[in-house]
C-alpha cells in the first residue's frame, strides 16, 4: 500500500496499551508542532504473553488502520510489537515505519566503551533476544547481558515510581548487570523511563542509561525533518483506545506526563474488518 | 511530485562535482547492497561562487532528474547545494531528501562538552553561516567558530593529501580554532575527509573530528532501513557527469576510494528540459 507522504498529515503511533506514551512524550520534545494519532490496543494488553504470530496480526491491523487514517509515518512504540511485526509492516506499507528496538540498540553501541551492554525488559522482550540480535548485527564483539524485570512494570502500573520498595527491587534485579560491569544499560520497555531515576541510582553514575523511547523519538525527528515542513504546525493529538477510554485517560496522563482530555473508542472488530477490506482491495 | 517508495529503487545522490563521492564512500560502508545513481554536475562546478538563486535552480533540476530516474531517496552531497535548495527540493518532491549540513551539525552538538564547535569549509559555506544556523537551532548557547579553508580544496584537487606543505597550511588555518579552544571540529566540505589525518594531527587528540560525509551516510542508513528491505541486493552504482566523463572517472576514483569503471554523460540542457517538462506536467 502506498500513500502520498504529506507533511501536514499526522504521525501514527501505537502500543498494546499506554506504555508507548513515553515514546510520544519524547516526540513532543523533538517535534512540538506535529499532529499525532495514538492508538492503545488496551483491549488486548499485554502483548508479551501472546504468540508472536498473533501479535504480528495485531501490528498489521493497527498499522493498516493508521495508514488509512492518513499517517505519514508509523511508530511501533512497543517492544513486543516491534519484535513480532516490524518487518512485515514495512513490507505491507510504503511509509517509514520505526520500531523501538533498533534505535536503542544503535545508541547503546555508540555509547559503550567497554563493549558490555545491559538490557532490561519484560520476560517476553528478553526471551525474544531482539536487542541482542540488533546489537550483534551492528557489532558482533559486544557482550549483551539481558535481565527480565517484569516486576518494574508492576510498580509503574501501580503508580509506584519512587519508593524504598522499588529501590530494593532494583538493587535485587540489577545486581547481575553490575556484576558483569556493563557500562551502558538499555531501558528496553516503554514503562521504564518512568522509573529511570531509581534505575540510574542503583547502576551508578558511570553507567550510561539509554532510553529506547528517547532514541526512537530522535529517529522519528530525523525522518520527519527530511520531508517538506508542515505548513501550519498545530500539534494536535488524537488518542484512541480499543478498551475503556476513561481508564486510558487516567493512566495515559501519567505516562505522557500531561493531561489527556479526550479518548476515542475503536473496537477490535473495526480494526479487523478494515484490515480484511484492505487486503481484498489489493 | 510523489512517487512510490520502492525499496528496490536506487538512492539518488548528487554534488557539483566529485566531492560528494566522499559521502557515497560512507554510504557504501553502511549500505553495501543499495543501488546508487550519482550525478556530478561537473559542467557547472564549483557552485560556491555562484548566486544562491542560481544554485537553487540546479538543485531542483537535478533532484527532479533523480526523481524521474526512480530514486527512492535523494542526497544533496554538497554544502552549497544544501544551503541553497534543500528546503525547496523537499517542497517539490515527496521523498526523503537529506542534505549534508544538519547531520554534521547534530553530531557536533552531541559531541561537544565545552559548547565550542569549530567549522571549516569553503568561503561560500562559511559565509552562508549554514552550520552556525543549524547548530544554534539545536542549542543556542553553543559558540561556533567558522574558518574558511578554500586552500584545502586546492590541495585535494591537486591530489596532495599528505605533505609538509599541507601540514603547514593546516597549522596556519586552524590556529584560530585552537586558540578558541573548540573541542569539536566539523569538516564542512566534502573534500576534507581526504585530508582528515592532517587536520586531526594539527587539532590534537582532544578534539573530536566530525565528518559531515559520515554523519550524512548514517542518516541515509536510518531512513533507508525504515522502509521494506530490498529483495535482491546488487549494490550497483551508476555515475553521471554533466561534463567530461573521463575526468570524472579519474578524479572520482580518488574521492570514492575505489575504481569507477563507467561514467555516463548527461547534458545540462537535458536536465533543464526535463525540469521544464515536469513543471508543465504538474
Amino acid at each position: 500500500m502506498t500513500q502520498v507522504i504529506d507533511p501536514n498529515h499526522p504521525i501514527g503511533i501505537f502500543d498494546s496499551g499506554v506504555g508507548g506514551l513515553t515514546v510520544l512524550k519524547e516526540i513532543y520534545d523533538y517535534l512540538p508542532n506535529e499532529d499525532i494519532i495514538y492508538l492503545g490496543d488496551t483491549a488486548r494488553v499485554p502483548y508479551g504473553p501472546r504468540p508472536l504470530s498473533e501479535v504480528r496480526r495485531y501490528v498489521l491491523e493497527i498499522s493498516n488502520f493508521l495508514f488509512s487514517e492518513g499517517a505519514k509515518i508509523i511508530v511501533i512504540a512497543c517492544n513486543t510489537g516491534t519484535a513480532a511485526g516490524l518487518l512485515e509492516a514495512r513490507e505491507m506499507i510504503s511509509l517509514p515505519i520505526i520500531g523501538v528496538i533498533e534505535p536503542g540498540a544503535k545508541a547503546a553501541v555508540n555509547a559503550t566503551k567497554k563493549g558490555k551492554i545491559g538490557v532490561i525488559g519484560t520476560a517476553g522482550t528478553v526471551n525474544s533476544q531482539a536487542y541482542d540480535i540488533a546489537i550483534r548485527k551492528i557489532d558482533s564483539s559486544i557482550e549483551v547481558v539481558s535481565v527480565p524485570c517484569p516486576v518494574f512494570v508492576d510498580f509503574v502500573e501501580q503508580g509506584n515510581i519512587e519508593s524504598p520498595q522499588l529501590l530494593e527491587a532494583a538493587y535485587e534485579h540489577l545486581a547481575q548487570l553490575i556484576g558483569h560491569e556493563v557500562d551502558t544499560l538499555i531501558l528496553g520497555c516503554t514503562h521504564f523511563p518512568l522509573i529511570r531515576n531509581s534505575i540510574a541510582q542503583v547502576m551508578g553514575q558511570d553507567v550510561t542509561i539509554i532510553s529506547s523511547a528517547e532514541e526512537t523519538a530522535k529517529e522519528v525527528a530525523i525522518v520527519v525533518s527530511e520531508f517538506a515542513n508542515k505548513k501550519i504546525g498545530r500539534g494536535m493529538s488524537r488518542f484512541l483506545s480499543t478498551d475503556n477510554t476513561e481508564d486510558f485517560k487516567i493512566k495515559g496522563s501519567l505516562f505522557l506526563g500531561k493531561q489527556i482530555d479526550a479518548v476515542e473508542h475503536i473496537s477490535i472488530d473495526e480494526l479487523d474488518l478494515s484490515f480484511r477490506n484492505s487486503i481484498i482491495a489489493k
